[in-house]
This record gives C-alpha cells, sequence and structure tokens, in this order.
C-alpha cells in the first residue's frame, strides 16, 4: 500500500486472464456452491458488503467480503470505498476487466468477491422476530431481489426463502437488492411446514398475501389504527400489531394450496381500479409495511 | 368465418413475410410513431385492449385494436378471446410467426397491433381527477409500467408522463403494465409546469415523492386516519383525502430540484430498516395506496 491506501502493484488490463474467468464464473450457480462466493457489483452493493464485512470481522466473526477489484477512476471518485476496502485484497483493475468479471455491462468500477452471508433459521427464530417476509417458489431473480429491498425497508428482522426459490446470490438478484442483501438477515432453503410450525410455536402469526383472500388488508390496518388511537374494544380478525411472518407466493400462480392452507388468514391487499392484481414486489410492499405501521406504534394518539 | 367464429382463409406460417416485418418493426419507436400504434403481447394484455375496444366502439369512439394474430392453440384455450377479437381482423398465425412478430421470445399464443390509447390532459383534468400519478424522467420501462400497474390498483384517476420520460408503448413498458395501460387514462409528454398549474388552478394538491422529504408519509396517514375515527381536530400539513396529484422521479436521480419546487410538500416513505431508499416501483405504491386509502374514508369509525 502507497500512502493513498492504494495497492501499488501493476493494475489488471487482460479481460481474458484467468483470474478474471474465476471471477466471471461466479455469474453461474454451480461455481458459486463450490466455492461459496458470489459477487457484488457497483458502488453501491460493494459499500454495503464492504460495510457488513467490517461489522462482522470486529465482532470476531468470518469475513463477508474477499477481493476488491476497481478502476482507479472509482477509486478517485469514491475515496470512502477505498478505506473501507483496505481491509480486503484491493486489486486496481481495467474497465474491461471488471466488465468481463461482471455480469452487467457496467459495474461502475467496482466489484467485490463476497461469501455467502446467509444465516440459519434458528439463529433468525431465536433472536424473537416480529417481521418475516417469506418468499415461497418465488423464480424471478428481479422479484426476490425488490421483495428482499422492501422487506429490509419495512424494517422487517429476517426474509426466509423456501428451497424452491431462486437463488438470492444469483447477479440479478443481487443488484435488484440495492444492497439490502447485506442489511438483515437472509435464511435459504427452508422448508415452508417447518418454517409455520416453528413460528407458530413462538407466537408468530401466518399471513398469507393472496390476491384471493378474503380477509382485507385495509380493514385490519384501520381496526389497528382505530386501537392505536384508544379504541381498544375494537375487534380484529387479526392484530397486526402481532409478530407476522408473511407468505408471498410464486409470481404467475401465487400461493400453492398447500401453502395457503399452513395460514392463518389469507390477506388480500385492495384494487381500488380495474387492475387484476398487483405485483409480487408491489403486494409484498404493501403488506410489509402494513404490518411495519402497526408495528411502530401510533405517532398520533400517544403523542 | 365458420361457425366457431374463427376465420377460415390459411394461417400465417412464414416468419420472413412482409407483414410479419412489419408489425415487428412496432418494437421500435421510429415504427411506432410513424403509424400510431404498437403491440400488446399475450392473452392477458390483448384481452385488456379489446374489451377497451369494446367499450370504445360501443360508445361510437374509435377502435383501439386493429389486428389480432394468434394460434389456433391459443384460441382453443381462450375461446372468450375469440370472441371478443371478431370485432376486429382476426388471423391465425404459427406460434413461429408469433415469435417473430413479438418482442418476447414467447407471446403465449397472440398479439394485438392496437392505436395508441393516449388521451389529452384537458380531457383528464376536466373529468374532476381527485388521484393523479405524474412520472417525471422516468426512464426504464419496466418502472413506468410498474408504477402505471400500481395507479391502477390504487384506483387513480389517470397517468401522466412528462415528454423526457420513457414510451409507454415501448414493448417492455406495456409488458410490466400487465394490461393495466388500457385500463385508465395516460397522458404523454406533458410539461411538469404547465401541469402543475392547472392542477393548482383546479384544487387539486401536489405531493413530490422524495426520499429527502421532511414531510412523512406515515404522519400524514396517522393525522388522516384520526380524523376520519372521528377526531376532527388533528391538523395537518396536508390532508391526504384531498384531491391529489403525486410526482414521481427519475429512477436514480429522483425529482430534480426543479420539480421538487413545484410540490406543495416534499413526502418520504419512512424507511424502517437500513435500506437506503426503496425502489421507484415500490415507493409510488406506497404513496399512492396511502392517498387511495384516505380517500376511500373509514370502514371502522364510520360503521
Amino acid at each position: 500500500m502507497n500512502e493513498t491506501g492504494r495497492p501499488q502493484d501493476f493494475p489488471m488490463t487482460n479481460p481474458r486472464a484467468d483470474r478474471v474467468r474465476d471471477v466471471a464464473k461466479l455469474a453461474g450457480r454451480p461455481a458459486r456452491l463450490k466455492r461459496g462466493r458470489f459477487l457484488a457489483e457497483g458502488p453501491q452493493a460493494v459499500r454495503e458488503a464492504l460495510t457488513l464485512h467490517r461489522e462482522r470481522t470486529a465482532a470476531g466473526g468470518a469475513a463477508v467480503v474477499h477481493e476488491v477489484f476497481a478502476s482507479e477512476a472509482c477509486l478517485d471518485r469514491l475515496p470512502e470505498l477505498a478505506d473501507l476496502a483496505q481491509e480486503t485484497l484491493l486489486r486496481i483493475a481495467s474497465d474491461e476487466v471488471l466488465s468481463a468479471m461482471a455480469d452487467t455491462v457496467n459495474p461502475q468500477g467496482i466489484v467485490a468477491v463476497c461469501s455467502f452471508v446467509d444465516v440459519s433459521l434458528d439463529s433468525v427464530l431465536d433472536a424473537g422476530p416480529r417481521l418475516l417476509a417469506v418468499m415461497c417458489q418465488v423464480r424471478d431473480p428481479g422479484n426476490a431481489g425488490t421483495v428482499l429491498r422492501a422487506a429490509d425497508a419495512a424494517g422487517a428482522d429476517a426474509v426466509v426463502l423456501t428451497g424452491s426459490s431462486v437463488d438470492i446470490y444469483n447477479p440479478k438478484a443481487v443488484r435488484s437488492t440495492a444492497g439490502s442483501l447485506f442489511h438483515l438477515p437472509v435464511v435459504l432453503g427452508a422448508e415452508v411446514d417447518e418454517l409455520v410450525a416453528r413460528c407458530r410455536e413462538l407466537g408468530i402469526g401466518i399471513l398469507a398475501a393472496d390476491g384471493y383472500g378474503t380477509v382485507n388488508l385495509d380493514k385490519l390496518q384501520d381496526e389497528n389504527a382505530a386501537r392505536r388511537l384508544g379504541n381498544e374494544s375494537v375487534a380484529s380478525d387479526y392484530a397486526l400489531e402481532a409478530p407476522t411472518a408473511w407468505l408471498f407466493g410464486n409470481e404467475a400462480q401465487g400461493l400453492s394450496d398447500a401453502e395457503l392452507a399452513l395460514a392463518d388468514h389469507r390477506v388480500a391487499v385492495p384494487v381500488y381500479g380495474a387492475a387484476e392484481s398487483l405485483n409480487l414486489g408491489t403486494a409484498a410492499t404493501v403488506c410489509l409495511y402494513a404490518s411495519a405501521r402497526s408495528q411502530q406504534g401510533s405517532r398520533v394518539g400517544n403523542a
């Protein structure tokens, strides 16, 4: 390292070098599974990965980021990334090399090779979660990433993907999370039956997001609002302020009958206009935000 | 036509025929602008296009759908589409021809050549709208389609795109609307200054969705809920139940300073977790649903 904190060895300029190809192979699932690693692309994802890396290693945990490849121009533009990346192996690379490594045409000057960050279901449930987002058979990587990002925004305690869902380490999924993959615990390969049984034991309610559901999400929200505003006598099919796991289904077919049967209630997001339905990311956002707001308590009634 | 309502002439089987190429050219903006037409792909979009076509022509309006190309298998599977399509020029085509016409690899057996469906800003404002979704410099076709679909679900009265936004007739945008393009009035090429001035004259409030906004959407919703539940004395920065036009900005940069300056308030969707922000479709959904719920009135307090 020189005084600017930059590595001094020669920049990588050969997009056909073995090391570049090894990184590029992480776009495929076999290489990811074999090595337990995936690629974060672009400044936002790399920044969040490095931040998590610093937190975990400071706490004596395992490394999250192993290698960072960046252009000089990117590090000049974003010096805080150069600082953060010093705790890892940082190599300067040409834009051509970075493009060859990345799944996107333009990784904006920086990529990072990361260890899988998912955690065990036990660790999530032991922490006493109040809001969980569960994806069942979600197949589109962009949708999975969008739901994960929405869960992060809504302050969910964790995101769970069943074994039949898309690989969240798919480059498109990672990209769609916009860094949220590194923000909250993610559980992969869950069995929905087991998950639901264990949530029940812990007093966590199970709601299925279902366009054909008989319980209207607005009604639950209105009832919750009434209680928060001091009308304790308002009854409810389900108290949204309670610890809740939301089940979200496949983007085309929704939840299966077996999955629906596991839930306490099938909850529909109301459609006020002529739309036949909401897309998965949109529906998940409305559901998770409804729970989050209800759990936050009132800003008005109790002020 | 034979007794099954199917055209009897020979099916189209040559994907290199001029007529097929003419349809395929609608994937490009120049051909769309020149002809004032675009392509709806797949059963859902075609069904919604045909339904609007029937409504408009029954009311003496201009045709929406001009030609429908479908496979025998598709019409067998979805006979209601064959019925609907009878009012247009329906041609049987091979899957190879349909794939050559469509932007998607698999248009699921049916495509329709449609006239542009956008309407004038005057017609929208004359109808006394209560909820408008305005996209300013939205560049990604998938995002534009998702916002339009969310606006439809939220029961918005119309969607407006500024001239600097993506072409909503782009095949990917049309696909992302999942048929909603044919459900609610869409205005294209609007000037945001003019739009805002005219909304003001009509008493329509202007809210800018802005991650850095100083007004919290939850607070507005809580205040609205309190009023709906009978506490009329709750003051508010802005009454969400009032007629409102929401401004949504570019997916990367958000709204420009000039656009933000036009709004009555800059409203932030609260982020409860560590996410830096919400994606455009998600944020627009939360904002439009907040307005829709507030405008719908209470289901609890007034019951």
